[in-house]
């Protein structure tokens, strides 16, 4: 179990080969790469990890995969939301089995979005493990809608919340509310969405990036910069790389992947159906970006956020 | 394989204990009872079986156990409709190497709801598998609108698909289209919707029903007449038990769970959160109907619907 | 303003000629029918009149009809829902000085669904009029979830809240739930819904309709019966008129439409764009349907229900 | 009518006074600036202008300001979706006979997205008026996702049909595909969504912007260096003001709104409920991001762009 969530946190694509059976030596090749640049901890099957597009036989091959291969020393967050409270108390279970460090479930829209139902599926959730949670608020993907009072009821409730993946656009106000709130039990907040309001969520009290952006280490400089408060750094780098994560942030992971797979982490750009690979037009304006954005450098190796 | 889907393939309930686990005993009471009143096939794992809230192994114990006990004796559809393609064709074959007989399919809405993608994902599914596929069109659960033209190149371009549940409310215009469309291949169309518009469905060309109301045998008795052609009947008895049918399709499935529970099929009435099981006063408003449309009859024993 | 909302209060449908202008004389003698069967009020402008296809000119026409003919003798409810706050209180103005006794009004989903919201959007327009507010709960069209506390909230602090139009499936649990809370001050609840749930409702408190089924006779006995505590009464008109509630109810205006326009009080059954007016089939069956319940009697006369 | 749909078409954001009354004294100082700026037409009443909050008397006054004031010198487009057509159509005709020189339309959702439906929605509105129609595809506010054959359908056969604005994510790819099908008749295409996608949109073919941005000129230099080829200076520009543009385009019109305060240009920043004004928080981050990316330039004058 982890309490520790400042940083960033990159939440890994899932690779796929072109027929769509897990790339397990891509995923292992973006742990190591992850490892290398010494993130502070990988979250596995989110929403970019196409977990909705996998049985319960392939997430536990995933988690178990990178599991082995962080062996311990990076903490692993499981997506594990699910539509029923059963079935996400069951996948967060078989997360803690197999020895990951923390969950990150965001509430379900069944049958109803009602905040006593929504309070009641993570205390039950909670109590069918000993990890830390992850509460995601992100209303675009769960059509759920929590509101400030009862996220800091979850905080002051639920002992195992430790953090908060905070989504719901706008992010600023809300990461604000959230901070002013916590009055007895102070947890950390952390950024998602492509890390689209980087700068702005950071500079009110945001600790860190839990999302799938392409190059983390943009990410790690911003909340490094952050932590320094030394926030003309965290506006310079977040201004520089926008384009980029503007692009990337698109709905879909089709770009996501081809980033990844330019940078050598995985070997195909193959998304799962209903989802589209990236199409030939949209690969060559993301070329161009990345011209624009990195120049001559080597992005296949670590690269270096001045 | 099945392809005769003409009569009545009851949609089973999952039963779970108090505690929320999966009550087989239960199950395999429930199939018993099905195979004595001699319905033409059964249908598990549905919306109304709970399947949003069950992992994946629980689907698989549900489904070896409906074949164990079924022993070949009477077709098996299973639900495996995911929001991803690949989930879902690798559930339909995991249904297939149980034993299944059929597959019942309703479209994803995952990302967008597009024909194009609709039509891949169903091909994608039957592809996968040798055995029947059921088409469900229930816009409710799904989001997902499908129009008469897709389902009928549906019909006509996948021959695995064998029968459609039609469920797009108004029902009735939706089966006549479907019916005057089928030019070269005729499937049969069956009645889902807790048999709600059983009488108008049947009359315009229904075979029968798919769904879980807790009087198969009274969806026996429509189909029986239907078959014969005596409307008059059908309309009699549909009726008859209407104020039944209304009040067990409301949302949830804490009413039919509880009538399965007073009929001594399933031993609790426990529905799964965050759905909630029935409370008191639904309960004593659910047994004053159950009295007016029975009466004395012994409803634990098969009701002879005259 | 009116604050007994105990009967029957038709939702009345919005007539059409071919070209899809309003028909004001269906429309009058619609109104001058309902004077005549002697209803408790009379509601305008609901979804059910298809409101959300008509411009602001075309609902004063309607509004201004109905009040000159219905004479100060019969209560008029005018539905004034619109997606923004000042819409829909600059509505409910226009209601009130044109002569309304209340109006009907659904929260809206814009921009995001919010308790807080939700009251301070219903406070603001109870602050722009002097009479009475219906709140209707009808989720299937506003996609939003007014929790019991929130309605409480509502009826115990905006004393114009003077009725509740419940249409929050299932309804009746939620019904007892608001009875059971309405502490300090009581208000009447109605049941809508095309009267689908009326005797499982009534039972349980509601204090009769506001909905626009096609026999409002009918809703009249069971309100009668309801109110003279007569539940077998209830029960048996309910059971009589059950399938013909059933098959009106389905998604849409064009059945009801036809109906009323069978009962000679519309002149057409046109239903404006992107709806659709009934087909051939609908028509016949419909037919059928009507003669089935009522045989030889001349619907285009009050209909006696015994 | 026009149908030179090239360039920038500001989506003007309508100002209200402390009070929530329309404010038409900063709606002409607006229209003058715009004009002075040069832009190539204004549209009004669109999303951004906060139309589904404004009744129809409001609307008319909206239109008859903007007209008076542009005085022919400027086309004005006028946002006209209603939830049903004969609304959609009266709107429409309102803003012809008030001098408008074309309307915006978004298809309804209103009752069931069918592409044939939404082909009568566009064919019956465009009967009803001689002025041009900008279809716009944002399927964010219509939950309505139109296919890139039903769009080219849409441009065949209907010859009002003199644009398209497009904001269905990710656009890039949707802007090739509409570009490619039109192979008789070809119109422009104008990108929205507040500027978000400006390179990428108008780098596939994007002739201009049709959106609400606060700084209009930064849109015109990007469309102007588009129209030039020069995509350096697009990019340049455009990713100069990205974190502006990300920070506006968050859901809501509150930042917007106190942009165009700042900027002189509307007396309030009043947002109209159940929308929210903005909070102190905001508009404390909003003034240091103007000031990156601004400095000491006055922006209350138009902003040269270099």
């Amino acid at each position: 179990m982890t309490d520790d969530f400042e940083g960033v946190f990159p939440i890994l694509a899932t690779p796929f080969d072109e027929g769509g059976n897990i790339d397990l030596e891509s995923l292992e090749r973006t742990v190591r790469f992850m490892e290398d640049i010494e993130v502070d901890g990988l979250t596995v099957l989110g929403v970019a990890g196409e977990v909705n597009r996998m049985v319960d036989g392939e997430r536990e091959r995933v988690i178990r995969t990178v599991i082995e291969v962080a062996a311990g020393r990076i903490p692993i967050i499981v997506g594990t939301s699910y539509s029923g409270t059963a079935p996400t108390r069951a996948l967060s279970q078989m997360a803690e089995s197999l020895g990951a460090d923390g969950v990150m479930v965001a509430p379900s829209r069944e049958p109803v979005p009602n905040e006593g139902r929504i309070f009641e599926f993570f205390q039950q959730v909670a109590e069918g493990i000993s990890i830390s949670i992850v509460v995601q608020d992100h209303p675009a993907s769960t059509q759920v809608h929590m509101s400030v009072p009862l996220m800091l009821k979850l905080i002051k409730e639920i002992p195992q919340v430790a953090c908060i993946k905070e989504e719901d656009v706008p992010t600023a106000p809300k990461i604000s509310a959230l901070l002013a709130g916590m009055s007895e039990r102070k947890i950390p907040i952390l950024t998602g969405l492509g890390a689209l309001y980087g700068y702005f969520d950071l500079s009110r009290g945001s600790k860190g990036f839990m999302t799938g952006f392409g190059f983390p280490e943009v990410m790690q400089a911003i909340a490094h910069a952050a932590r320094q408060e030394r926030f003309d750094k965290v506006r310079e780098v977040y201004h520089r790389f926008l384009p980029l994560i503007v692009y990337e942030q698109q709905p879909g992971v089709a770009i996501r992947k081809e980033v990844l797979r330019l940078r050598g982490l995985i070997a195909h750009n193959k998304v799962r159906h209903p989802g589209a690979s990236i199409d030939e037009a949209t690969s060559l304006q993301l070329r161009g970006l990345l011209n624009d954005v990195f120049g001559d450098v080597d992005i296949t190796k670590p690269v270096e956020v001045g």
